[in-house]
């Protein structure tokens, strides 16, 4: 235990493209900040709005080149594809629904794609997708960020090795507040607009990050789901609460919460897992403490950084104990992986780590497409797809 | 805010009887504490165990005269109603099953019953219960003691005069792990019995808890559930583990989990309650605090006998904000309101208070059966009897 | 790890009187509490108030015999020595002037005498005292009630038996907010008045406790202290906010803080205490929990009737895990062993335990008074008396 | 409350130089990301090693050009200085006694510096450099990066406005347990010997953090302290615990407890200020929530981004409320404030806003040497001079 602070040492960064992420974006900004972090990405062009004027404002904004701020992912993916020092990766952070067309328009032509999640709007276009990227050369890697935190990495690790035993029960939950009333912002707009966002409302903004990691930490898939989803706001157009009870392959069971209409709660995304030798419970909002309670054993805490953390685990951190790493520096680690990831392909050697890709993706809409089957149903069981 | 404690100014105390909770019983003590700690009741008679010499022997080390150690609760009813200075109140702290035939004998009687949760083992006996109470003159009072605690009164109280608007979600959950694995023991072996405890396992020892907890604060009835009830260890008669969605009357929905096997889980029954102006958390672990969260403002906490508390709620507390409170005072609480009840119905008027009764406990055993009835048919959806 | 309560096998009660704690008292009704929890007390007789009417009112809302009542503890002492069945002990729990002259009236009659904190308001006093108590047959008992959290109980053992290697550092604060502003009721006039509390005024209050819980947990005795003592509100004519360094026999450093300005301070009473192989934490407002770190492991909890806890700390508990037990658990623990102290002394087998007594009580002023006089030396380091 | 994310506009980054900050550094690293964070850095050229090879090394592990990599801060001073694309901006990131000759040499060529704490390593150089800095037309802003937190800015704030009224007792500690034993590693190394760290050990490494976070949010200087400083492991040559009494101009006291020898504290600086209206609470450890205590009222948390942050808080924020920011977050706000520094500075305007800078330096230092006079004369008061 010493105070040790770790950088990446020099590959030349990796050139960048952004796709969505203008004035106003929320998640653009993030996947900015997490590429730039540890100085693996150099963002060098972008289709960074729908809207013409936009996408040159934002661009200018964020100085790129005049003739590297493109109109469309379209054009971008063009011409960047024929430039020699064109990017070898693109960021897409748009609104759920061009998630696909977008990430197909640079997988043919072999960019690496890093895409916001849910994968997709619809499981067609999620199963298309899965297609095109199994047709190229390039990398598809789903930022499913939670999944970068280091004690939710100690705790799958934890998992895998069977410190839990056998696991039986799987809580979730991701809890909001800001949709509690009608909302009218960019953000709200396109989020509860099932034509951008998808069927799901809570359930694929963040019910789909619930459901990820918790397949993420403990090992399992969902096979079957019963789902009661809501819209509690009058008018609103998807869900804005779910209630999801869960059934494991293996037999464990579980119970999923996501919500955004929970007063109080900001970003409320929990997780607890209990096998026949013990649980843990991890909690986003406090990140770096990984509660572990053995039976019959007192319970105890590996915090990031400190005594009882795996040696696989340490790559994920950048400081020292006591020195909170949060939301930011969990994002980056995907991107950070990612760029290893890239320069590893080029060099030949394709290995995707523990970075979600097609699989997570192919999940995730799956999870939100039975969510919405089954509540349509009266909430009745159903398989997924 | 000073700190100034409280205790009951005199009146004479309550004679009371107990029927279980000899030796080795955990909840017959918490109920002689809960009786004693005000001073509101004086215990005089038992029959502490359905074994003659262990009867007589914990009616000795409770210092209970000869005369008045029985053999049975028939034998002690019989004798206690024809006494000058008999009982005036019984406590019924036997495993379920009993909890009806022994209730019944005293309210034929005229003897008030403070009676152990779930009410009964079966429906039929909750509703042969609610008539044998409907035909005396003796007050039923249910120990569904965690509507004791202070913060769930205040709760309570807010839910009610609209503090969190209309409620939309409730999430409960009460979660220990003492029947990880295998137990041998007195209380795990009855506790697992269906003949003793009923056919619920988890559902009845403690998701009853959940559900009453639920609706006191929330002030809604479940109207239909969804359960998925399972066993986990090998050989268990009963469920270990269950997870239930709810639809409440008026149109909230909730999610309860209960749960005997999740280590790291001593006794963590939490509440959430949400509606459209906000929030409220409670924890029973750290009973003294309550969380609420008014839609766009900052989080607050209202302590036991602090700044916010209700002026209702402050006889339910007994010393300065601080200097917590536990378990046994919340329980105590119960027995104090009891007292007050049977002395007041003594006096000509019968006023329950918020002291739970016949109706919760007819509620809850409807619970358990709906569970174990939608689980039996694949967690389908039913309604409450 | 099961769920089993306990209580006190039948003893006849020790026959009980109280000094002080009428109408408006706040200790006083914490100690009869205590005193009736576990059933080995029995309240008969009382000098509750020195003002006659008030006396006989109180007495009554008690439920004493009317011979029982009397209007001061002199008469008391006289006649119920006399008494075939009079008390054979008294609960002084007066303002803190009274208890040097209550306790020798008591002890010079072999009446056993459970006084509340500081032992004295004089340091004079507390000399005199210790030497009536001496000279007396009866024993003393005094209730630092916070030694009797289990959890506190556990810390101190492990202490002892050699957890944390070399202590170093003992890190311990009391801080509540209630005298932040003036107030003019009963509890703040007297401790507020050097005449009633002493010279020392949160130091005097809670101060003592502070320091009493870090001698008891680390087992080691302040040598030196330098206190720089406050009065924030003005006019008020005793420190209500003591800063105070620390030095330990045998090398150990400590810091204190005690305070009754601190808004949002309850009760926060926080023990620290570090040494070279591991530190521990306690915090008085959720008790049930001792946080332990060993140097170089995952912090770990070891929490009340849980893994872990030593099979000596288990008779100061009641109920399982998880069922908090709080404030006046503590303080009856105190009560339960002072009546089984009484009936071995009686026995012929006298034997103290953990119960704090006259050396607890002579520390405690000697650390007030110190404390006052470095004050009053511009916070110079002085020696303990 | 919505979900809005925010990066900075495009400004051409400032070109930065490095001294110090190669392998096996520790905060070189935590400068490094803090700068590339928000874009508004280029890092350009370093002086990383006082051991050419090391110093070769590194710059080349880091990207820099050949040419921009030097052996000496000497060297990197005089001829960035004469290079049209010179850097703009140094980070001096060296053990402490580099700190002055490091910040002189490129302050008397104009160049802005960004030096980590404590200022310098005797209270004499800090003097020096206070003059050299008057003198220069370049910056100084010194690293105090507690003070980038938003909470903490928040608190500030709110003292200033009034929030808490007349400030009257400032509790501040800061424990960590990494030198509980003896280590040998660069660090301990370093930050054990008093010609490279100062005659302050855990008083010069994190004494100085508690005690500049607590000038900076009460807004009061230390007018005179007593220190009890000691070193617990044997052989170490500066203190590993300091116990601090402090008196504030105007009237207030406190307390500042620091060490390095607290097992289970990983880098617990922790806050409290008390006034007559209310009371503050902020931990680094869990630092977006702000807990809020008006005397009176329910307390409150304020959470990063949440409902009653101050709108001028908000710029050093970056994401919504429940996605943690962490350290390098809190650090880089100061960087990107001290980009924004450097180009208003550039455009004629010169403001540090919240800044820390040589004031804050020379205060730092001054308690140092003070802590450090005042324990040799056994910890007798002193003023700060």
């Amino acid at each position: 235990m010493t105070i040790e602070g770790q950088d990446t040492d020099f590959v030349r960064p990796v050139r960048l493209g952004m796709v969505g992420g203008g004035k106003d974006a929320f998640i653009g900004a993030v996947h900015r900040i997490a590429a730039r972090l540890d100085g693996c990405f150099e963002l060098v062009a972008g289709a960074l709005s729908s809207t013409p004027e936009k996408a040159q404002e934002s661009g200018r904004a964020l100085g790129l080149k005049p003739d590297r701020i493109y109109g469309s992912f379209e054009d971008m993916a063009k011409r960047e594809a024929r430039l020699k020092d064109g990017i070898e990766a693109v960021a897409i952070v748009t609104p759920n629904h061009v998630h696909y067309p977008a990430a197909k328009a640079f997988l043919k032509r072999g960019i690496h794609v890093i895409c916001d999640k849910p994968m997709t709007s619809t499981l067609a276009d999620a199963k298309r997708l899965a297609k095109a990227a199994e047709a190229s050369s390039g990398l598809f890697v789903l930022t499913h960020n939670y999944t970068g935190y280091p004690m939710v990495r100690q705790a799958r690790e934890m998992v895998e090795k069977g410190a839990l035993g056998t696991i039986r029960v799987v809580q979730v939950e991701y809890a909001q507040d800001w949709l509690t009333v009608e909302q009218t912002n960019k953000q709200a707009d396109w989020r509860t607009d099932p034509a951008r966002s998808g069927a799901g409302g809570a359930t694929g903004d963040i019910g789909t990050h619930a459901h990820n990691l918790a397949c993420f930490v403990s090992g399992l898939r969902v096979e079957r789901l019963a789902a009661d989803l809501q819209s509690f706001v009058p008018g609103r157009q998807v869900d804005d609460n779910g209630h999801v009870m869960l059934r494991f392959a293996g037999g464990a069971k579980g119970m999923l919460w996501c919500s955004q209409v929970a007063p109080g709660n900001e970003n409320n995304l929990k997780l607890r897992v209990y096998g026949d030798k013990g649980g843990l419970e991890w909690h986003q909002e406090n990140p770096n403490y990984l509660h572990v309670s053995p039976f019959g054993e007192p319970p105890h805490v590996i915090t990031r950084g400190g005594a009882g953390m795996s040696g696989t685990v340490a790559p994920a951190t950048r400081i020292p104990p006591g020195h909170p790493e949060g939301y930011l520096e969990g994002f980056a680690n995907l991107y950070k992986e990612a760029a290893d990831a890239i320069r590893s392909h080029q060099a030949g050697k394709t290995s995707m780590g523990l970075l979600p890709g097609i699989r997570e993706g192919l999940d995730g809409v799956r999870f939100v497409d039975a969510c919405v089957r089954s509540s349509a149903k009266k909430a009745a069981w159903i398989e997924l797809e």
